[in-house]
């Protein structure tokens, strides 16, 4: 069974062998730019980690890791041009450094590489993975549409911001180990278990990102904090805050989130006493850990043995326990 | 073997059946409107008519036909954005009917449902058809790349300007065709033969559509000629014209293209001026013509009876012989 650091050596070292040095040059120099960024490569070390579980043999399925890292990056470039993001890992974003037209366009050449990678060495399993992985191309694009929709609007329940997460990021976590795991061979009970493992752990990992932009810890979380508090992002902690208020904080909030003209500093303050005075800290975490604990449950249930779950286990650690 | 306007029918009953009514609708709504502006249909058909022809079943490639028209649809929505076309077909654009985001994401959904239909029902040929689409779809993001640069060069050669429509128009059509006759079960040599067919015919179509923007008949055109002329499109009339010209003429074409201010009219007409000078027209459709006989040519050499070839003979003269 290999470990994590592993399963991302192999993968690191396969993505670099991959050439995307193709013409013309203005579609294919963004592919080798955003990957160069790095990032933790986390969705393509579970497609390996799901295939390692039930095989021993993750590397079976490292075209369908690229896919994912793929798949992952061309939603990344498409969503920074709707969200108008100026930077990404601390880089200009795509369409900063080129322009949007590239941006549009190599988005889209890299979700047809996608399928590229998806298909190549997929043996018998082709439909079911073709099946799994439209699905989830599709519900990733629904969430970024209903995360979207709710820049306008002024009241979201937690129940639609959970279903938007869900959509926008959980499923694909929960996507790359049940397509490793089907690579790996596990029977189909075991494949559904182990997305469910990867969808409530991606629920978890949102809402920790949440809490992280306003309870993290500055040095280690490598940017200013309140960056989603002065943007009025709405954030589980905001969507809560609002739903715990009571009348005189509500408004006190829905003051703060409609004044045009602020000191940034000042807002922030404000809203992270609000949320102190409601114990939105502790709300959210706990709601984090529930689903942490229903990830690990699902975990439990599969029927493999406990030596090769290590690998997983830890890596939900590394997750969930993380300062940026 | 059933007509090309059989299979017109049995297509647009086909596409009619499906729904695209999902949530959240701002996904979708795009999805049925740029359906909905209708258009010739000329990809699909070209689908169920290359199966058609070689198994006299053309309706076994109906999910592929629709996989066509999707992918079709959706680089149509993208082009526009990336070209700030406000119109299609006489109607607005998705993007300015929506937004830019809308089009960017619901144009990203219709590609990944593209691959929905193409895998769908395709058997023991999944393989085959998924290199041929991602291949083809990748040249038609490559021939858009190029189209884009060349508003930013001063001189494209006749061979560059060529390449791009192969890339952008020609290969889908090939591609088309190919992907029915898989499906209808022709032997390797012949589905190559009737991708060139398709290729071929795809070149001497973008020819023909240069040329009615300057030539056509403006009554059956159904928009103003010389649209192309103001815009300073590099269209294959202007390579030529430029290539053809004397010192004096390229420097009043040179000028024209300069100019800012100008009365669009006599642009117009000074242009055509040139054009006529220099024999335009003629030179563009002795080309024209010549990819339409090679395409002939290589639709002579498939090995299948005479008969199954009438319905491309027709598709093909109707594609040549237009007026819009």
């Amino acid at each position: 069974m290999k470990s994590v650091i592993e399963l991302q050596e192999i993968f690191n070292n396969y993505l670099a062998e991959q050439s995307f040095e193709k013409q013309p040059k203005e579609l294919y120099e963004p592919f080798n730019y955003i990957l160069s960024l790095g990032g933790k490569r986390m969705r393509p070390i579970m497609v390996l980690l799901g295939c390692e579980m039930f095989s021993n043999k993750g590397e079976t399925a490292l075209s369908q890791a690229i896919a994912i890292e793929l798949f992952h990056n061309f939603s990344l470039i498409h969503d920074d041009i709707m969200d108008n993001a100026p930077m990404r890992r601390g880089k200009p974003t795509v369409h900063e450094k080129y322009n949007k037209n590239v941006g549009i366009l190599s988005g889209d050449v890299m979700l047809i590489y996608a399928y590229e990678y998806l298909l190549c060495n997929s043996g018998v399993k082709t439909e079911q993975l073709v099946q799994l992985f439209n699905k989830t191309a599709i519900e990733v694009c629904e969430g970024q549409q209903l995360d979207m929709n709710f820049e306008n609007e002024m009241y979201v329940s937690v129940n639609d911001y959970l279903k938007m997460i869900e959509l926008k990021t959980a499923v694909l976590l929960g996507s790359a180990l049940k397509m490793g795991s089907i690579i790996g061979g596990a029977k189909e009970q075991d494949a559904q278990k182990i997305y469910e493992v990867g969808r409530l752990l991606g629920i978890a990992f949102q809402l920790q990102d949440d809490l992280l932009d306003s309870f993290g810890d500055v040095k280690k979380f490598g940017k200013q904090l309140g960056g989603d508090i002065i943007q009025n992002k709405k954030t589980i902690l905001l969507i809560e805050a609002i739903e715990n208020a009571s009348t005189e904080q509500r408004n006190q909030l829905i003051t703060w989130l409609e004044k045009k003209n602020f000191d940034p500093k000042e807002k922030v303050n404000s809203i992270m006493d609000l949320y102190y005075q409601l114990n939105i800290q502790d709300i959210v975490e706990k709601k984090m850990l529930k689903y942490y604990n229903e990830a690990l449950t699902n975990l439990d249930e599969i029927d493999i043995p406990e030596i090769n779950k290590s690998g997983l286990r830890r890596f939900a650690e590394l997750l969930l326990v993380r300062e940026s």
